[in-house]
């Protein structure tokens, strides 16, 4: 497969060392701590940074730095940038883990709210570098509260990227930003078979933190929440998660709970011309603030895995139209082999049923969205019984009437797969541009 | 530190190869799926089998399958021996992840009982080596239900160990075995401050299964519960997290949600010696079906984030007697050195305060229990919308009255703790000695 470096990529290179390194890090004195910290922030490889990321290294800060890394081992030291064109987490490639945020604002002041999003900016900017929040003293006067909740410390960046959004209930009375909401966010219609339950939908501000340390996604949206004390509360959370070793590197495409690969068809994010078309608000598109943002939806979907446990492999490969092994269409013989719809099987029917999961969500072949799924189980049920597990579905794009709504539709009319899961869960937020330094994120719509 | 190789312990080597694999491999036909799955069990390094594990490879299977480790990459392949002296999951150090399952039995006849414990030793004893349940053609059959759920396929066997016990439940009138029921094995007292809620508690047979992969544990609890079908039903669930990356190798003991470290005081699992005292029920313990097993308490602590961060650090530190920093003992240096109970603060107040965890729970310095917690995340107490998070403490030992019941009973009493941290769940297994291959788990009881 081919792989081009898109503008927010970064290529991670074991034994190189790089001069460059998001500059957010030497606009503060340099501590003990800081120090220990930049173990983890080293080891970055080759950094393409894009917006205002990237400052020469040439202080003897940058040398101390520089020792940590060749000391640091063979952990995977990546650093994603804050700062950027784009938030990261969108089309990064998924990490491992994911701590999902919903927020309530609790103050009808913007002025509160804009406070809000600069003390998180600052905040997230520093998590996703594997610093603790505040500086030496904040965490070490006994007679204070610490900065930081300390269940990080010690640990490597893990990737961590924090992307935030905002609610449709954001674009309430509350704020007068009523004029600002973009058409391509409308509410979600309710879908057929919605089975939503109100302590899983929806929120003010939706906040993705993933990395591939869980804790370290734990500690992101827990001091997120710390800070936003008397201006916000979570409404709800969420932790997710996927396969974090494969036996092969090339094994790919993860498995869902039901046992089958899962994001196939996914655009590539290394394209940055089909982003444009898919990922990405432009500017053309009607609401200003959010270009080169994108607008994500994510659903609670249950699996009732103890039917579909008692399933055949047939069934369940009807149901999603693939070969559980191999994630081939049926029909074929290779995971991205084409889906041919004209195929017929040795009975003359659809080798690719006409109510499969991956022909309904195909389309037209052209609309397409980006997935960014995870796995979830949150133990029993307590009154089925049953696992309450399944897929926690986060998806972006450009327009959520022409993507979003228009594939859901057409699965909750007649996916095969309808009979074996369930929305429980459902909230969408705008998710801004990302911030330059010096700015914080949502600048541009407050 | 020194490091002793007990029994049990596997020395992890990369580069080398071993003639040495689990036996049960060579008991059945190979298949493709098969030599896909020994990739996995590859890259053993050096097995100290003990018990009944250990055969000599020299067919031309084994060839297939070192090829395939030549070729492993750098993923740790290391395998845990499912049968042996002790069950695995005791002392094996720490994996990242656990999923604990507690069943409660729906059958009333013991034959029934058997028949389960007898399935699932075989399930475990695959799941354990990263193969797929059942043979090729039952998970190929269309017509049928695969026999494994499917989404651990491709993934290394990521050092699983999955450990089984009975509740003191199971030693009521059902199967007629009151009489079986270890004196060291009692039911737990109510302590002071216990917030128990019946859907943590209890449960007739509980599973602890800890990977580095939580989709890998998650698999195993899942197939488990799904092979009990008719005869048990689960009754709770948790999964927990460690920290999955440190940014030093040797940064050691992991955090806690609190931020501190936890478990620097573990007994060392490589002092076989240490461990007979500590951990394994010995032969005239009076209870001759436990002995080389040990009994196990779980408890799930919630614990007052919200209420915690805005403590000062101070007293954060004073609670545990420890600076949360480092993890020495206030009033020491480092980590590993001892609590001074004698030593003095400047205005002349015992260094370690009397109330102190560490002080309460170091008791006479001689009374020990081996800790193997995980943190947990729950997402929102509805109820109250702070986080369900905190410790899901696990403890093995040889004698529950001795050990567990009177340390708590100390620190429910006093632990300066206690103001931050509510135990809602609880339970405690007899966890059987481990298996002969042939055997199954339990078989001495049963």
């Amino acid at each position: 497969m081919k792989k081009k470096l898109s503008e927010n990529t970064i290529s991670h290179n074991e034994t190189g060392t790089s001069d460059k390194t998001p500059g957010s890090l030497l606009n503060k004195p340099v501590s003990r701590r800081d120090i220990l910290k930049m173990a983890g922030v080293g080891g970055l490889g080759l950094l393409l940074g894009g917006g205002a990321a990237g400052a020469l290294f040439s202080s003897t800060q940058a040398i101390a730095r520089r020792k940590k890394v060749l000391n640091a081992g063979r952990s995977d030291r990546t650093v994603y940038p804050f700062y950027g064109k784009h938030q990261a987490g969108i089309i990064t490639p998924s990490q491992n883990f994911m701590c999902f945020a919903s927020f309530d604002l609790t103050s009808t002041q913007l002025d509160e709210v804009r406070a809000l999003f600069k003390k998180w900016t600052t905040a997230a900017a520093s998590m996703t570098q594997g610093l603790m929040l505040g500086d030496e003293p904040a965490n070490t006067n006994p007679n204070l509260p610490p900065a930081d909740t300390g269940e990080a410390a010690g640990l490597i960046p893990s990737k961590t990227t924090i992307t935030f959004g905002v609610g449709p209930s954001f674009f309430d009375s509350r704020f007068g930003l009523a004029g600002k909401r973009p058409a391509a966010f409308p509410d979600l219609p309710k879908f057929r078979g919605d089975a939503l339950q109100s302590e899983w939908c929806g929120g003010d501000v939706g906040v993705q933190v993933c990395a591939d340390d869980l804790q370290v996604a734990f500690h992101a949206v827990r001091n997120l929440a710390r800070i936003a004390r008397g201006t916000a509360v979570l409404r709800w959370t969420q932790e997710g998660f996927q396969r974090t070793t494969a036996a092969e590197p090339s094994s790919g495409t993860p498995r869902n709970l039901m046992g089958f690969k899962d994001g196939t068809g996914n655009p590539d994010v290394n394209d940055e011309e089909q982003m444009k078309q898919v990922v990405w608000v432009q500017p053309e598109d009607g609401a200003p603030w959010m270009a080169q943002g994108s607008y994500m939806v994510v659903r609670r979907i249950r699996m009732r895995l103890e039917v579909w446990d008692r399933s055949t492999l047939d069934d369940q490969q009807q149901t999603f139209g693939r070969y559980r092994d191999s994630g081939a269409p049926l029909g074929a013989h290779n995971e991205f082999d084409p889906l041919d719809f004209s195929a017929k099987d040795a009975s003359g029917n659809p080798a690719i049923p006409v109510n499969a999961h991956s022909r309904l969500a195909h389309m037209d072949g052209k609309t397409k969205l980006l997935r960014r799924a995870y796995s979830y189980s949150s133990g029993l049920d307590l009154k089925t019984g049953q696992l309450d597990a399944g897929l926690f579905f986060i998806c972006f794009q450009r327009d959520i009437r022409k993507q979003f709504v228009a594939m859901q539709e057409r699965l909750a009319a007649s996916d095969k797969l309808n009979e074996y899961i369930s929305h429980i869960g459902s909230a969408s937020f705008a998710c801004f541009p990302g911030a330059t330094e010096g700015g914080y994120i949502g600048d541009q719509l407050f």
